[in-house]
C-alpha cells in the first residue's frame, strides 16, 4: 500500500454549498499532530496550477487552524518549489519556536507518494501591543472604486471569476513608461478581508514584466514576502469593502523580475506589504 | 552524554590568521550529511547577540557550501527566532526539491543540548540565464564615496568596526522628514564582494524608527528577506568597491516596523533588493 493516507480526494473533502467559494478553496482538515489535508479548487486554477494568491492563502492557514498558534500574522514567506497538481494535498506544520510573544513556523505543502515537497513556507506569528506608530508611505491616489470600471480578464483563468478588479493607473500588455499599477481589489462574491484573503490579495497583481514588454511569455513566482501591518481586529473592520493595491518593479534580470507592493484599506490604513520575485521564460 | 556533539567550542573551530574577519565569522565544517557546524565571532558581535547581517550570511553560507547546490542565490528569507547565544552551532540544511533550473533549500541553526531552533532560513537557488533585461529602479544620487564623510558608529558594537559606512542622506538618531537614507558601505579591512557579504550587508541599515523618533528602545529584527539580481561573475567583478546602499521604511504599527532597500554596485547596477520586519520594544 502506498502512503495514500496522506493524500486525499477533492471528492472526499466537506463540501458546504454555502461557503464561500474562497473558503472552499482554503479548507484544511486535520490529519494527526501538526498535519493539515486540502485540495485544490477548480474555482480558483490558473493556468497550470492553483491561482498563487490561493496557495500562500492556504499556508497561512495551516497556520492560523493550529491550536497552539499565538497572535496573528507577522511575516510570511512562501517559496514556489514545484507544481501543485490538481487534487489532495497534505500541509506539515511544525512550530519551530515559540516565545513571549511572538511564534515562529515552517509549512510544506507536500503531495503524492512520495510526500514530494510543492510549497516550502515560513510564517512569524505576533501579539500586537499599542505603540508609537507612523505611516511613512501614501496611499496611491484614486478615485473611489465605484468610480472606476471594472477590467475583466482573461475568462480562461478560473480564480479572475474570483476578484473584481479595478484598474487605476498601469495597462496591461502594453508599453507602460514604468511599472507602477494602482486598483481597487475585492473578492467575488464580496467576502470580509482576513488575513488568509489579504494574503492571497497579495498576489494578484499582473506580473510586471507584461507592464513593460507586453510579450506573452510564461512566469512564475518563485517566492512571495507578506508583511502584515495591522491587527485582525483592524482587518475585520474593513469588512468587504475594496482594498487600493499598488505594485510596481525595480529589476529584470537573467530570467527573474521582481515585484513589491501595498495593500490599503478603502480609509486609508496600510493593511500588508509584498515582495515577490518571478521566473520567466525567454 | 548529552547530544554535544552538536555544538563546537569556537576554540576548537580552525583559526587562520590570514583570513578576513568576515571569512572567520563565517566559516564552516562539515558535521554530517547536511549538517554544517560553526560558531558565533566576537568580531561581528552586535549588543546582545551576532549581527543580524553576519547570521543571514551564515545561513546563506550553509547552502553556497552544499556539494549538490545549484546556481546561485536568488532569494533568502531569515526569520531571528530566538537569541543565537555566543558559541557553537549547527546549521540543518535540508534540500527540500531540486528542479531544473532552481533549487529550493530549508535550514536551521540549532544551539544547545536540546537543539533549540534560533533561526529558521528558507532560501531559493537558481541557474541564471541571459534574457531580456531592464532596471527600472535609480540609484540614489550620490558623491563619489571617497568624498563623503566616514561616520564611526558606537564603539561598543563591535560589528561596525567592521564597516566603513558613509552617509549621504538620512541622520540617524533625529526627527527626519522621512526615513530615506542613501550610504555608501564597504568591509573593513576591504574584502571582494560575494554573496554572503552582500546578505550582511543587507542588514547595515540603521534601525528606520531612529531616523524618525530620536529616542533609544531595544530593537531586533523578526524576519529579514533579500532578492539578488546578478550572478557570481557579476557580483566578483565588483571587487573591493563600496556599494551604495539605500533604505526606507513604510509603517511602524503595533510594535514593529519594515524597512525596504537596494544595493546597488559601485558604476549603477542593482545587485540586491531587501526588505526586513523588525521589532521595538515601547
Amino acid at each position: 500500500m502506498h502512503s495514500s493516507d496522506i493524500l486525499a480526494d477533492p471528492a472526499h473533502l466537506p463540501q458546504a454549498g454555502a461557503a464561500h467559494p474562497f473558503d472552499q478553496a482554503i479548507r484544511l482538515e486535520a490529519a494527526g499532530e501538526g498535519r493539515l489535508r486540502g485540495a485544490t479548487h477548480p474555482e480558483y486554477w490558473n493556468q497550470v496550477g492553483p491561482f498563487g494568491g490561493i496557495t500562500a492563502a492556504v499556508m497561512l492557514e495551516s497556520v492560523l487552524r493550529q491550536p497552539q498558534r499565538l497572535g496573528d500574522p507577522l511575516s510570511l514567506t512562501v517559496n514556489y518549489a514545484g507544481p501543485v497538481r490538481e487534487g489532495g494535498y497534505v500541509i506539515e506544520t511544525k512550530l519551530v519556536r515559540s516565545n513571549r510573544t511572538t511564534q515562529h513556523w515552517s509549512m510544506e505543502l507536500v503531495q503524492g507518494p512520495d510526500r514530494e515537497v510543492a510549497i516550502s513556507a515560513i510564517a512569524v506569528f505576533a501579539l500586537r501591543r499599542d505603540t508609537y506608530s507612523l505611516t511613512e508611505a501614501s496611499p496611491p491616489p484614486a478615485p473611489p472604486a465605484d468610480q472606476c470600471h471594472r477590467v475583466r480578464g482573461r475568462t480562461d483563468l478560473p480564480w479572475l471569476a474570483h476578484y473584481d478588479m479595478r484598474y487605476v493607473r498601469g495597462k496591461p500588455m502594453h508599453e507602460n513608461e514604468d511599472s507602477v499599477t494602482h486598483l481597487w481589489v475585492g473578492d467575488l462574491p464580496p467576502r470580509p478581508l482576513d488575513f488568509a484573503s489579504l494574503a492571497a490579495i497579495c498576489d494578484v497583481f499582473f506580473p510586471r514584466l507584461y507592464l513593460r514588454r507586453p510579450k506573452f511569455v510564461p512566469i512564475g513566482t518563485v517566492s512571495l514576502n507578506v508583511y502584515f501591518h495591522r491587527s485582525g481586529e483592524a482587518i475585520a473592520r474593513h469588512g468587504a469593502h475594496h482594498v487600493l493595491a499598488t505594485a510596481h518593479g525595480q529589476v529584470v534580470s537573467a530570467g527573474f523580475f521582481d515585484q513589491q507592493g501595498q495593500i490599503w484599506s478603502h480609509d486609508g490604513d496600510l493593511l500588508a506589504t509584498t515582495h515577490q520575485i518571478v521566473w520567466f521564460k525567454e
